[in-house]
């Protein structure tokens, strides 16, 4: 009997929600506003919906490691979003981690089936 | 003023999470009670304390991802864990989504500073 999908979605989706934090503050050490955010993820083979991204953008903004302002562009309003000097810290950090599991997954890989 | 190491570490953690549950998966294609698959997961570079693996093995098995018995070795009881038919197929989609995160990261990290 296979595995339920949704019990399948969730495990990957704990794999992708720590990588999708990296991922976002990497990305917006240009400025970006969400839709323009959600499109380069999704470039890169980052597809997040708005319902996962928008909260994630409020969450870091409000841990102080993204900053936002209003601005008007092609005659909307928009919220743009950027990494801040704290988020800064934290992407060099999370780049260390993401290095060293990459590495350990790689040799895990060699020495098991 | 440098970011609080609490709020830093909950990050990494979080990037971390997804990548152990691969990681205990992918090593007990192998069997292994808990100390041994402690020892492996640290020589490449994984070190995981009991405070987190014990929880993790206890809820993959829960899900039905991992199957245990205890078994005397070396003149001590011990609880064996080795992945199931399940965690298989869980491992396989799991090891997909990681290859993308990798490729995706890969492309990101090209494409910005």
């Amino acid at each position: 009997m296979p595995i339920e999908p949704e019990r399948l979605a969730k495990l990957t989706m704990e794999l992708r929600r720590g990588v999708l934090i990296l991922a976002a503050l990497s990305a917006l050490q240009q400025e970006h506003y969400g839709y323009s955010l959600r499109k380069q993820l999704a470039s890169f083979g980052l597809e997040i919906d708005e319902g996962t991204l928008y909260p994630l953008l409020r969450r870091l903004e409000n841990q102080g490691l993204l900053t936002s302002n209003w601005r008007e562009e092609e005659g909307r309003r928009r919220r743009f979003y950027q990494i801040s000097e704290d988020g800064q810290e934290a992407l060099a950090k999370m780049n260390c981690e993401w290095n060293n599991l990459n590495k350990a997954m790689s040799i895990l890989k060699e020495n098991t089936l």
